[in-house]
């Protein structure tokens, strides 16, 4: 097991109703805005909840947050802030509403030359404009970590920024918003969090035994609850293991004591950002092609995913391995969710060269738990994935 | 899975040399009372790392704090932390040593006619001293949770006291320490830490699947490394799993959203403040009969726990149930742990209705998941355990 740090101060307020507690975890003198994306929270009954909780606050709205949360967009929220003396940002919304409002709490309190630097100079924010969520779409887990990702449309960059100080003060995770959420939202999620856990885990074995079988038990269940949210959202249990799952999937926890990779979200954050394909689905994109490019430095932690997760107990550690991946393909497509770059557009020639040469410019030569996945592997890496 | 609200704002530092780390997490203008037990931090090396990580702070000790913190020995350190006008406490030890700093913690800053008030009123602590923790015995969870019990010699009373104040603001686990722990000492922290689990988990489904898998995660290393453990203490993989697992037993994760029982623990207790058993031993001897005589009520999860940690597939619910209480008696008595009042006293008789008239005394009346467990039950339960 390797040393490690670990510390998340985010209260979670988790079950049915549990928005009603949202007025009890904001100062009384707070002047809240309250940010969402495209309105869905006003057609699900979210909006109304949260207004009414938030009845004896004084509160200011931004709406229309997109997805893969746009520089552009929240600088024009930036300003409200500031215009408005702001002092408790409160996202209702998903992962990109969250971090959108998490690149608002930094930004608020930043004093460089241009909001901009806290993502291209990789700025660490010790301390945020303080803020809480309500989240409506159980994917990304940001509703419990201190990372974001921001994209800019005039440069097609998608770019992570984080800090210790921007860990939402409180969370409301009510399982109940579950049952409004269109299918397709439905299968991203699962795959965004069953593909986080995989970035903390497919790596190679370092002893640490609870923490595999933590990140192990969170595949499991994803894997059981999957069939069922799709088939019935309101299907409170299903619903509430699902969410749960997602947050504990990337709250640092099954990430500590062990080698991280996260090579397949770099890819797949520029395949978002050169054609718009929904996040989930990149890493759905990457994850095949990654693996198996990169097979000998990852069979053994496949094989141990095959035997405990896929209850795949016949052949060789190669052979285990092997099947895990067509295993994990397999789940993937039973949610709706293609795997290759050409199944998602006919534009794709170039895209390996492209995404290889970004890394090259920004620096980024050595991805992955090795540190070995340079920019002419990732090019190899992308173009499998055609 | 149950409506919960979740928070545990403790930093963990984890590692190798990871007591170096100290200085940096307390405040340079603070100062310190340092408490310890009986002495052995002093032989094992821990006392001098924290002596030269903390050189530069103001330094005030306080030893000798006992198994089992005894309030007469807390009241002295109070005592102490106010004439010498200490503003930090920094506990080096195991659970016991953590459990009486958090009373200190507590009672530093108690308006209250008598400290012991915190006990017998049942207390909440919203605020306490700072402190922080160095770990040198896994066993109890206290370095990452808000609760403490406390035992008062004169009355023979064991009570417990808690609160969101009192969680630890660091503490700083290295597992190194174990290689010098007497094997009776790594017993008592396995089957500590394993109780811990079962008080949260042998309860009733309630389709909390993620919940249920962390705890069979923990369980399952447990036993993993429990006979490396014992065998070398000084394997630092084996003691860094087990160190983590213990920590990870009682941090407040794996009881959210589910039932818990706890009555072993209220019963056990009795035995440790009655006979002076350590008590790791008397949730090792309430385990089995508390399980066999709620058996219709646990069996459901008994049977789970069968199959998932102890790979017994074969036979009815019943069948499984009973063979997995079977094979946890053994795993105590492996560890070299006896489950017998019997085994530790020739004075038994009358405990059972000594027990029994304590708990109607407190007003007791109803312990356990489901409410049910009354001073009578109380007293069938211990005498199957003579």
């Amino acid at each position: 097991m390797n040393n490690f740090e670990f510390k998340n101060p985010t209260k979670i307020i988790f079950g049915k109703e549990a928005i009603k507690k949202l007025e009890n975890e904001i100062p009384n003198d707070a002047k809240v805005l309250l940010l969402y994306g495209g309105g869905s929270i006003k057609k699900n009954g979210v909006y109304e909840q949260v207004k009414t909780a938030l009845s004896n606050f004084n509160v200011v709205e931004f709406g229309g947050i997109p997805a893969n949360p746009e520089y552009d967009t929240l600088i024009k929220a930036l300003t409200l802030i500031k215009d408005e003396k702001i002092t408790y940002l409160l996202a209702v919304g998903g992962g990109s509403v969250i971090d959108g409002t998490k690149f608002l709490s930094a930004a608020a309190l930043f004093n460089g030359a241009t909001p901009w630097d806290i993502l291209t100079q990789k700025i660490r924010t010790e301390k945020g404009m303080p803020f809480g969520t309500v989240l409506t779409l159980p994917a990304t887990g940001s509703e419990m970590n201190s990372g974001a990702v921001i994209t800019r449309a005039e440069t097609k960059e998608k770019l992570a920024m984080g800090g210790p100080g921007l860990f939402p003060e409180f969370s409301i995770l009510d399982p109940q918003v579950i049952a409004s959420i269109p299918r397709r939202q439905l299968a991203n999620g699962l795959t965004d969090a069953f593909t986080h856990v995989l970035e903390q885990y497919m790596t190679y074995p370092v002893g640490a035994l609870l923490q595999d079988r933590f990140a192990e038990s969170i595949l499991h269940t994803l894997l059981e609850v999957a069939p069922k949210v799709l088939k019935n959202p309101s299907n409170y249990q299903a619903a509430a293991n699902f969410m749960w799952s997602c947050t504990m999937a990337l709250n640092g926890l099954i990430q500590k004591g062990v080698p991280n990779d996260w090579a397949v979200h770099a890819m797949g954050h520029e395949l978002t950002a050169l054609f718009g394909i929904d996040h989930a689905r990149t890493l759905a994109i990457i994850v095949p092609s990654h693996y198996k490019y990169n097979f000998e430095a990852k069979k053994e932690k496949l094989a141990q995913y095959a035997e405990r997760v896929w209850q795949i107990t016949e052949g060789s550690i190669d052979d285990k391995a092997y099947a895990a991946i067509e295993k994990t393909v397999n789940f993937f497509h039973e949610l709706g969710i293609d795997t290759k770059l050409s199944d998602y557009t006919i534009d794709y020639q170039g895209t390996a060269e492209e995404i290889a040469k970004r890394f090259t410019d920004r620096g980024w030569l050595a991805l992955g738990e090795h540190q070995d996945i340079t920019p002419e592997k990732v090019e190899k890496i992308v173009k499998m994935a055609y």
